[in-house]
Formats: structure tokens, C-alpha cells, sequence
């Protein structure tokens, strides 16, 4: 996600006060070309004149946090590096234009490793046209990176978090849980599916285009908690009310809060007719939007609280 | 610099290497948008019919590489990240337009350490009026940053680092050495030279309206280094014959090869008219471009190596 950075006050706060307060603190600085800040899967900038609107989103991984030295292989890193930043782009219906990559790099991650690395990015960044186009680099004594997406939309156009509104329906593409699972199991079809994500570009730009989406967001750090966000975003509170679609041998619990699954949570107007499914990928509705309410997300009735991934709280 | 990343073969290769082996790798992928790729303070970007090029930029600010954490305060941390980031696109002449910061928290940096941090950084940002757009958070041992610019210059107009040509004038702004005698020192003008570097934001863009100008870049890695690589990117080679204007007490390894200066290192077409300063920046003549030969650069005679900042070798 994009809505994210650092705020003063108690240490002990999540990841949503945390932005929420840096967010009014960000507010006092005003920009010409800044059309969108703090708070959605990428920032919106208005270049002069451009019949564009530019997406930005900026995503961290992190050794031991996102990945595992042992267990991932360098292109998987790679790749899964990538495919975080366009799933953001996804997320607001853009198409990516390039890519920059920040690494620090510990004396384990060798110029062989680095070099694999890079293969799994750049066989993504091939496959959806969007080359690489700088960076940074520096030692330290854990691996991260940060890999910055620019995207592009028609002006005006983008996909948001805030705009769902009560009445609406509330959306999945895809199947659930299968990251979590597969990190879990390390084999099998759920593994294949946490390591190579499919960000799901050519949908978010169908949803763009489709009359009556009202909201979208990318499900990075899991239903429960993302929907959570939205809901926040938009001032509305939401019902699930429908099975969910899981990824086959996905528990409850990987399906309601497993992160990195990278589908996408949208919104429509209660009228709007939303096909079963986009080239292949399943869309399943799973409740409503109601009047702003706590608690925020209830799921068959009960309070759903948002245990997905908190970044801050994991610590 | 915004020129580097990873990439196969040697452990041992230096940054200027990593960064020339990516961007071969990295040309594989074509983009439709992409005007300036790897190897620049920023990646250029056009968007659709804009009358605007967008500049990019991304620099890393890590714990015990970039900054210590019991000699600075978090608000010069903070300032100083986006002053790095601002440093790049002054240097190709840009206007900044917004910023996002990635945050990896270890637990000594609380939610009074963050605030602070952003205090340093949002005072800044106020002062060129440069919005934070956005970003993103995670746990991690160490604190690391990333932080991203996006800046603008007219359409086809940027200052780019690769156009010096033999028989160019090369010079510097301001005076050189006084971050690296700061940090040493850690009192007086020099350390409060280091604490608050000025990005040359006003400079690049006189410099970029003004006719023979042919190359630009900001010191941020130490004069021997940035000099190389402004020649490796311009296939020429430098001398550097006339005496160079220093901090105050800086030494003559401050001066060549201290980093962190974010002063602009700049070529001259041969008849070009460059004012001895410009709001109150000092502007001086250092050298001369030559054709393209090893060493790649000399200082009286005599051939410098790149002995600044080299971010893989410093492992």
C-alpha cells in the first residue's frame, strides 16, 4: 500500500492510526500538481497540461518480513518485488509505465544472488512492459528493497479507495488465501501461487472502464484487514454476507486475513451488472456497504476485527 | 544518484560497474513512456500530450551508513532524506512536485523518534513545497528509508549528466569538503553545513534556462567520484587544473572526495558566460572536458581515482 509512513505519538499504534495521523500532519504542506496523497495504493499527480494522470506507489520488502533467505529463491524475490508495485497500479486501474529499484544489501547477497534477483524482476517487468528505469543500491546488514511503480490513467480517471458508498456491492476477483497457505505448506499449488502473484492489471483497467465501480484497493495485507481500510477511506462500514471464495485447502483463517494475495477488493452501485468473471479470473460478490457503523466490518453477522498483516504491530 | 542497482557476476565489483552491467540488462525491456532510464540523478518519464517531462528519483537513508543513530537527531535524519532526494532533481533542473517515504522501523525508533524524524522532513518539504504524497511502512531490525521525489521540467528540457563534450568548461557550485569536515568535527559551521544541506533547487533551474550549458549532476558521493561518472556517462575524460573552492578548514580529501556536499557539479560550452555566483552561491571554473582517454580524470597533472562514496565497496 501506498497510505502508510511514520507519526508521532504512542509506539504501540497500528499501521492505519499511524497513517491516519501522518496523513493530517502531511495535509499542511500544499502541492500545485498533487492530486491525491496519503491513504490509497498509489499517490495521484497531475503533470501540466497532460491528458494523464500519473500513478506513484512506493512498497518495501524486507528480509525475514517479506521473505525468507532460506526459503525464497532470488527470482521469486524478484518477482514478488515487482508484482507488489503493480498490484497498487492495478488497484486504481492503471498501466504501468516504469519501474525504480532501491536495494541494500547485506555480504550474503552476493553479485550472483543479485544478478538471479533481477532475472525474476525483469522477466515480470518484460512481460507487462515496464522497464526498469533506475534506482539505488547500498550495503547494510539485512536485505531491503523498495521498489517504486509509476503508472499512468486517463486524466481524472483513476480508481479510489473513497468512493464506496452505502447501498453498494462489495467485490472479489479471484480466490483467497492461497499466499498465506502456500507459505504454510512450501509445495504444491498454493506455493506455486505465493510465489509468482498475478497483479492484476488487466482487470483494474476493465473496472476503470465499467460504469458503476465506486471504489477499488489491491488485497495485499489481507481481506479482514483491507477491507477495513477501505471502509475508512470511504467513511461506510461493510457486511460480508456470502461464502468467500477460498484457494482450495485455504483454512478460514488464511482466507479472512492472509496477505499477498494480490486480488482486488471493489465496490459497484447497487444496480451495476458485474460479470461472474474477467478473462479467467473469478469475480464473487461477498456483501454490502452500509452507513458508516462500528464495527467497520461484520462478517455473517459477527464483528470481523482487522487481523491481517499490520506492519507496525508486527513488530 | 539515481544510476545504480543490481547485477550478476563478480561480489567484488564496484557500484559504477553494478550500474553499467543493469542498465545493459535492463534495456531488454522497452517502454513506451520511458525517456532517461538507469544511470542519471532521475529516470524521465512523458506522459501522454503533456507539456511536462516528470522526473523520478529514489535514494536510500540507512542506519549506520547514511546517519548515526546516537550523533544525529531526528529531525536532521529527516531533513537530510529529503534533501537527498531533492538534490537529484535539482540537478537535472527540475521543480519538485511531491514525495513519498518507506519506512522500515526497528524498535528503538519509537513513535516520538518517527515523529520527530518527520518534523525534520515535512519542515523541508514546506519550504520547497513539496507535498508527501504518500509511502509505505514495516518492522525491521535496522532503520532504513527510501525515500522518492517526483519533480517536473518543461518537455525535452532536463539537465542530463551524459552531454559534456571536449573542450567544455566544468564547474561547481558553492564550496566542497564541509560535510565531510562536519561529521569529523561534529560542531561548528561545518557540522551544521552537514545537518542542513541546501538542495541547488533554484540553481538547476537557472542553469537549465541558460544557453551552453551541457551537463549537470549534484555531488552527493564526493568530487572524484561524481566527475567520473559524469565522464563515463558523457564518454569524455576531465582535468580538473584550477584550485577548488573549499569549506573553510576542509581538507584537501574533504574537498575531492567528501560526500554529501548536494552542491552541482556542471560543463560549459567553451564560449558560455557563467556569473561568478548566483544567489549568493558561489560558481567557480574548475576544469576542462578533454577527449575521452584514462585516467578518466587528472587533478593538477596527476590522475585522481574515484576514491568518493562507492556504495557496494563500502561493504
Amino acid at each position: 500500500m501506498n497510505g502508510a509512513s511514520g507519526a508521532s505519538g504512542d509506539a504501540a499504534m497500528g499501521e492505519m492510526e499511524f497513517v491516519e495521523r501522518l496523513s493530517r500532519r502531511a495535509r499542511a504542506v500544499a502541492g500545485k500538481a498533487l492530486t491525491l496523497g496519503i491513504g490509497d495504493d498509489c499517490a495521484i499527480i497531475r503533470p501540466g497540461r497532460s491528458s494523464e494522470d500519473l500513478l506513484l506507489t512506493t512498497d518495501l520488502v524486507i528480509e525475514s518480513v517479506h521473505f525468507l533467505p532460506d526459503v525464497h529463491q532470488p527470482e521469486a524475490v524478484g518477482y514478488r518485488t515487482l508484482a507488489r508495485g503493480l498490484s497498487d497500479i492495478a488497484a486504481m486501474g492503471g498501466e504501468p509505465r516504469c519501474c525504480l529499484v532501491s536495494l541494500a544489501l547485506p555480504r550474503w547477497a552476493d553479485g550472483r544472488w543479485v544478478g538471479r534477483f533481477f532475472s525474476g524482476l525483469l522477466a515480470l517487468a518484460r512481460q507487462v512492459k515496464t522497464p526498469l528505469a533506475g534506482g539505488d543500491v547500498a550495503h547494510a546488514d539485512r536485505f531491503s528493497c523498495d521498489i517504486v511503480v509509476c503508472g499512468a490513467v486517463p486524466r481524472g480517471r483513476a480508481l479510489r479507495r473513497d468512493g464506496a458508498r452505502p447501498g453498494d456491492a462489495v467485490y472479489v476477483s479471484g480466490v483467497l488465501g492461497g499466499s498465506a497457505l502456500g507459505l504454510e505448506a512450501r509445495a504444491g499449488p498454493a506455493w506455486r501461487r505465493h510465489l509468482r502473484p498475478e497483479p492484476r492489471l488487466a482487470l483494474g483497467r476493465y473496472l476503470r472502464t465499467r460504469s458503476g465501480v465506486t471504489a477499488a484497493m489491491d488485497l495485499s495485507d489481507g481481506l479482514s484487514m483491507d477491507l477495513h481500510r477501505l471502509c475508512r477511506a470511504s467513511r461506510v462500514a461493510a457486511r460480508i454476507e456470502a461464502p468467500l471464495p477460498g484457494f482450495p485447502g485455504a483454512a478460514l483463517d488464511h482466507i479472512l486475513h492472509g496477505g499477498e494475495d494480490y486480488e482486488l477488493l471493489f465496490t459497484t452501485r447497487a444496480g451495476a451488472r458485474i460479470p461472474p468473471q474477467h478473462q479467467g479470473v473469478l469475480l464473487t460478490r461477498i456483501g454490502t456497504i452500509v452507513e458508516r457503523q462500528r464495527p467497520w466490518v461484520t462478517y455473517l453477522g459477527m464483528p470481523l476485527a482487522p487481523l491481517g498483516y499490520d506492519h507496525l504491530r508486527a513488530r
